[in-house]
Order: C-alpha cells, then structure tokens, then sequence
C-alpha cells in the first residue's frame, strides 16, 4: 500500500463538476490500494475577485489580513470535494492549514513551512478515510493565519509528502509534464520523462512555471519523488527526482528563457573596494532582487563598469534609486541600460562532465547574429542576455543544436 | 470609556462600499471614546451561493463540511473590515471564532457557545485598536470548525457582550428596532423602546425574526443590555432589557404571527397511560420539532382527541409517521389535519398582574368572525391556531384592541 499526495491547482477545481472529476480521479487511485492525500488550491478566479475585493477597501491592503482574506479560497474546495467523495460512498475529511499544524514563520504572504504536524492526517488514514488538505495557507505561532504566496499549494503538497514519507507527490497541472523547452515557441519540443531536482530548480528559477521554484528545493531536500503530469489526461507525466546514472544520456536537458528581465549598467564607476555594497545596498533596501551581476576589469584609468539585471517592473524604481546613488560615489559614465531584454539559458547535469557546451552556445546564437551582452554559469546551466526580438529565434535555434527533439540516447552516440 | 459590541448583518456589509460605510460608523463611535469590537456575518447572497455549490456536491450535505464551507463567508467580511478601519488611518485586527477560542459543543450547523476566551481580544482593545470577530462560526474541542445556525452572528455578539462584560451589544440590521407588530400589515404598528427579555424571547420564539431566539437567551442569562437597530440610520431602535417597574404601563407589548404551521388531529384516541408516549416518540425521533399539543377530556366512552402542531414543512413527513402508529394504538378517528393555519399571539409582561387579557382576545377574534381551533398560553403571552386567511384581519383587529399604536401611558389610564 503507497501513500500518495496528489495535488490539483485552481483550473482543476474551478467548478463544482470539475471538482467532482477530481474526486473520482482520486477515489479510482485509493481503490486502487493507496493512502490518498489531496491538496487543493482555490478555485481560479477567486483569488483574483478576493484581490479585487481588498484593492477595493486599501491601497496597499495589509499582508496579515490579505492572509486572512486569501486563505478563505481554499477553504471552500477542500470541503466541497470531501462532499463529493461521501456522495460517491467514500469517506474524506478536510483540514484546514492550522488544523494540521502547517506551521510557518510569520512573514504574511510569503510565509515559509517550519512544520507540519501528521498525527491526525495518519489517523484519519488509518481510519481508511481520503484526507484533503487546504494548499497555500499555514499557520503563525501566534494563531495568524499565513499564507506561501503564488504557487505555495505545490510547496504544501511537497511539504506534506516529506513529512509524511509519501511514496510519491503528483502535481496535477493543465500542461503534460516538463518540456525541452516552451512548445508554444519551439514546436519540437518533448515532454522530458525524468529530470533532476537540480535541473528543475535552474529551470524553475530561469523561469519555467510548470513547478514553483519552493517547491522543488524542498522535495530535493527531503528526496520526494515529484511526479509532475495533466489533470485531463492518463498519460505520465514528468518525473522530478534525484540524479540517477541513466540520467546522463542528455547532455542538455532542457533551453528555457525570461522575458522579465531588464538590464542597467553603471559606467565609469571607480574602482574601489565597498563600490559594489554602496551600489547595491540602496536597492536590496528597497527590496528589489538583482539577478546577475558583471564588474568588468578594471582597464587601466582606475574606472570599471557594473552591469546588473533586475525584474522588468522594478527597472524604473531602480534607475530613480541609483540617480542619487551615482551622485554620491561619482560614476562618471552615467547609467544606462534595456528592459526589452531576454535571458536564454541551457540546463542540464550532463553538463559537469563535458566541457565546450557553453562555447556552442555562443557560437550557434553567434550564427544567427545573435548578440550576447551578458553571460552567466552554473555548474549545469549557462545563461545568456540577449534582445528581447531574438528571443524564439533563440530557442528554437538552441533547441535544434543540441538535438533536444530526439529521445534519450547514450552519451557516446551524441559525442561520437 | 465603554466598551461596546456591535454586529453587522449581511446586508450590511453587502459589497466592499457597504463595509466601507460600517467601518465609518464604528471608527466615530470609537473616535467618541469608546472601545469597540465588531461581529460581521458574511455578505448577503454568499452563504447562498455556498450552499448551492454544497447542493451540487451532495445531496444532503456532510454537516461538519457544511460548516467549513460557510465559516469561509465571515473570514471575507472581517478581513475586508479590517483594511478599511486601517486605509482610515486606525487599527484594527480581525479574529476567526477559534482564534478568539469560541468554543463550542460539537453538533454541526447548529452548535452551542460553551466559552470564549477573552485574553487576546482584550489585549487588542489596550492596544487602542478595533476587534472585528466573525460572526455564526466557533470551534469545538477537536479543533473542527463549527457553525451557530442561521442568525449565528447575534449570538456571538450577544456572547462575546456577555465574556467581555461590555456595556452595550448593539445589533444593527435593516429595520429600526422591534415593532408593536408586522408593519407590512398593520400600519399603524410602531417602534417599540424598551422591552424585555422574556418578552423579546416569547417574540422571538413566536415568528418575529429581529432577533435570533438564542441570542435573547444569552442576553437575559447574563443581563447584556441589547440595542436593536438600523443600519441605515442614527435613529435609537429598541432596547432589550432586564424588566424595569415603568416598564409595566402597556398590558400588551406586541402582536406577532408565525404561518409556518400546520395542525394535526389524531381522533378516537385509546385514553390510556402512555398513549401521548406512543404518539410523540416516533415523531421525535424523527427530528421534528411538536409545539403546540391539546389532548382532550375523555367524553365518556374511554376515546379522546389529540391535536398538536408541527412546522408546515414537517406536515406531510409527520402524517406518514403517524399513519403507522394509528395503527399500532388502535386510534379509530384517523389523523385529519391543516397545513393552512396561523399562530396569533400577544405579547407583554404586563399580562401577569390583570386578568381577563386572554378573554379580550377571544372575544375581539370572534367578534370579527374568526374562529379559534388550539388555545396555548403562558404567564407573559396568549397564542391563538386561526385559518391563515385572517392573519393579517386578526393582527390588526388585536393591534386596535389593546392600542398598541398608542404610546406607553401609565396603567391607571389604560384601565380606568
């Protein structure tokens, strides 16, 4: 008997039939002879008519009653699907987050899972009962109400899969699995069977949406196999879990890219120690994440260049902070820079093993005169800025070189 | 400096400009010196719509699912209530029952306050802030969400008035106060000023819905002063209060009806001990509530007559019952009954010291040609079973016969 969470995002419950569909999916799983845990999000649309609602009464609405408002959406398909499973002869309980201890820390609207209690979740199984557990929200120490933020319902299922040593975790979601890369731009590409946590992590964090990127690091943490697949169809999905030998036969495993990006640069910046925290400081202050950064070498004249990316909609706030920033440590060559930019990136583990990847990165974009005005590297993935306008040109040329649209083969045949 | 209770009901906080214009009204009563602690119920329409998607899941819905899914409707208001005291400049936090541990018996969907811990409300108010507390939900001991039934909302402010020993519960709802009677059919019927518990509880109980039954319980038991009034307006409406000496100048303090009856005759009755037993048991256990009940002397041949009254919704379920049992007991009349009738009642506390009240009534009912099947009365009220078509005939002719539509005058006068 296996203890399965099967988690189901807001298109799969967004109506009281569909929330019946979900429910005989995972009645047909239990008589089966598994445990089932569920977690369900709201249903889509409600988060957004709630927002509207808060917008409504507060400018900025406050984050500890922006929780106490959200988490209200969960709450009403958790109870309507235990409904639907009793009306079809079977027995189910819902819990609310701090029903079952989710307990986070107590920063309102992205709050982070400390704990999780599972005595009544494995009660309530023991009793042969399917337990659905409202995703998204936890619960403060004080009794507030918390809630994970966009995508926290996969960071819910994950959680509750490793602390409940679940045999497995599928993550029900309106696309197949994880592609090679976006099959919107690129219509070669394939649903991978099997990738690592590492992989899916450079993939979440380059942008890839299919798993939120929290998720990921705790099922890596905790080693829990996430199955990744559609909520309308039978077929397998995508398997994330931990790097196995086979796993090598692809050298790149996937080519992703990030249209919310934006580039500065600050020229003429002296080349002291401490420059870098006085740029930087300000805008951390202001709570705006910098992504890559590049200091060039210093040429000869004691002058050097910064250049940075941050999130496309925090390019203009950033500007007007560096303006005074410029001022003060007497960067000569002003600030300039792009918000109509792209990061493309290749991930894979294949990667640590063989050298020269990032080279034919360069060289195939080089061909299609594509030009590189920033390049970041991590152990498995190399990503480039590039023009906004050459993005699907860029993945699709990407995707052909490394031969992403062929099924897994082994290594010597690709290198030979 | 009070410390004053005030509960909003749906209508009032209706969209998110309605509860813009409750916080309004509670943050100048706070501003005039006062703390405050708020008790919404969810926006009219919600617990509807809610209840339809139960409907559609199941057909007769799990109670303890019911009750997670409509305590959703309150955490919206009070969360959207707490923004709007805060984009106003004040502060104020929102509380769920169980975070303010409003604790409860078990019985879903209509469960009974059993305590509330005070600590962190009163902590709150030291903070000068306002508490908003959801209304209609609590907790029971297993930490499952629980619901009061409808009208919930009264009870946990008159609850919260009585834990909190504050100096006012003021429910506020979409009519100016308690009248003398229905003002939709008798005109002249007029706001009353005062009344006390047992009266409000006997209207209460008699079909006038300004007030839920429970709450006036609550209220009497431990001397909360309750303040029923419009939303809508700054008008005074009605205080519910302990009985005051002046308060005795009117006999008769109201006129109240209630249409959702239906009577029930079992003649030819074996009167025997233990035969009222043989009839009421399987109608109890059947979860339907007898309210009236007339068994009549034996005439002389060992047979008599029982009639009772039933909700009108529990008419035919209750006939079927007894069909049965008619049967077992050897009753040779059969069971005839009218699902087409209305309790009459008047009303006062004034009635204990004079004779003769009841006498008037039958009297003026029959002077106007209605006839009078069930007679039932207590110290402080006199119910009448009449055919529904002279309801509103009956409430005005008793509305002129003990001048309700005067107002209060010393006894003496009444009765010289």
């Amino acid at each position: 008997m296996a203890l399965i969470i099967q988690k189901f995002g807001g298109t799969s419950v967004a109506d009281p039939e569909k929330i019946k569909t979900v429910a005989k999916r995972v009645l047909k799983k239990k008589k089966e002879g598994n445990q089932m845990v569920v977690v369900l999000s709201a249903m889509s649309g409600e988060t957004n008519r709630l927002t509207d609602f808060a917008l409504a009464m507060q400018e900025i609405p406050d984050t500890r009653e922006m929780d106490m408002l959200l988490s209200s959406g969960e709450q009403v398909t958790i109870s309507l699907f235990a409904m639907a499973i009793k009306a079809m002869g079977d027995d189910c309980v819902s819990f609310l987050g701090d029903q079952v201890k989710i307990l986070t820390d107590n920063s309102h609207t992205r709050a982070r899972i400390e704990s999780i209690d599972s005595d009544r979740i494995m009660e309530t199984l023991k009793a042969d009962k399917i337990v659905v557990v409202a995703g998204f929200q936890g619960v403060a120490d004080n009794g507030d109400i918390t809630t994970l933020g966009r995508g926290g319902s996969d960071t819910t299922a994950v959680a509750l899969a490793a602390s409940l040593r679940a045999d497995a975790c599928e993550i029900f979601t309106d696309v197949e699995g994880v592609y090679t890369t976006d099959p919107n731009i690129c219509p070669k590409a394939i649903k991978v069977d099997r990738i690592t946590y590492d992989e899916m992590l450079e993939l979440a964090s380059l942008g890839a949406k299919v798993l939120d990127i929290r998720s990921v690091t705790f099922a890596k943490q905790y080693n829990v196999p996430v199955h990744v697949r559609s909520t309308f169809t039978e077929t397998e999905g995508t398997w994330v879990v931990e790097e196995e030998k086979e796993m090598e036969g692809k050298i790149v495993s996937g080519v992703t890219y990030n249209k919310n990006e934006a580039r500065i640069t600050i020229s003429g910046v002296p080349d002291q120690p401490g420059i870098a925290t006085k740029i930087f400081t300000p805008i951390s202050d202001a709570d705006i994440i910098v992504d890559m950064i590049i200091q060039n070498q210093d040429t000869g004249n004691g002058m050097t260049d910064m250049t940075f990316t941050v999130a496309r909609n925090d390019y203009q706030r950033t500007i007007k902070i560096l303006e005074a920033v410029v001022e003060e440590i007497g960067a000569t060559g002003g600030i300039h820079g792009s918000d109509s930019i792209t990061k493309i990136s290749i991930v894979g583990v294949g990667m640590r093993n063989h050298s020269g990847i990032a080279t034919t990165m360069f060289s195939v974009l080089s061909r299609e005169g594509i030009n590189i005005s920033m390049i970041s590297t991590s152990e498995i993935k190399v990503s480039c800025i590039i023009s906004e306008k050459y993005t699907e040109l860029a993945v699709r040329t990407l995707h052909d070189a490394f031969e992403l649209d062929k099924e897994s083969v082994p290594e010597e045949e690709i290198l030979s």
